[in-house]
């Protein structure tokens, strides 16, 4: 859970998820959108992998890169957890 | 954004969100439940509140913490369109 929100706390990494939100893209493309060095797109791509936000695929020469839905979704379990609770607490005193 | 994932990477903040969902606590209720410092309760108690994760209010001579709904409501509402986004990719396919 601290890797996942450490990954999302970088503006960088974020755009990376949106344009990964659009279907799955090469490490090239994705690189191709940011004014920065491969080794610093890779480093955060890294990281993203090993958060388990994204997954990586291997299709003939290339690595493509996909948005990890269903962390994303036990990201959203967790946030309606802390919602749902505080709305029974708010029924229990009425 | 960057603050909101940094202020929910760490473990201790996260515990504090959970007892908030149940209700709100003042700042002695909350560092009663940490073996830490109330100097490092009061630092995460911060970070929470410039994160804009908590909503800090005075009755009588008590601070009161509880959780601001809306930020969080925000954050699901972010995770929905990095999915949702991906789930019309899907269509767009089929």
């Amino acid at each position: 859970m601290t890797s996942l929100f450490k990954a999302l706390a970088d503006p960088t990494r974020r755009e990376i998820l949106r344009l990964l939100s659009r279907g799955e893209l090469t490490a090239g493309q994705i690189a191709e959108k940011f004014a920065m060095s491969w080794p610093s797109v890779s480093h955060h791509l890294g990281v993203l992998k090993n958060a388990g936000l994204v997954e990586v695929e291997k299709k003939g020469q290339y690595l493509y890169y996909s948005l990890n839905a269903t962390v994303l979704q036990e990201l959203m379990a967790y946030l309606f957890e802390l919602l749902n609770i505080k709305e029974d607490e708010k029924n229990e005193k009425k």
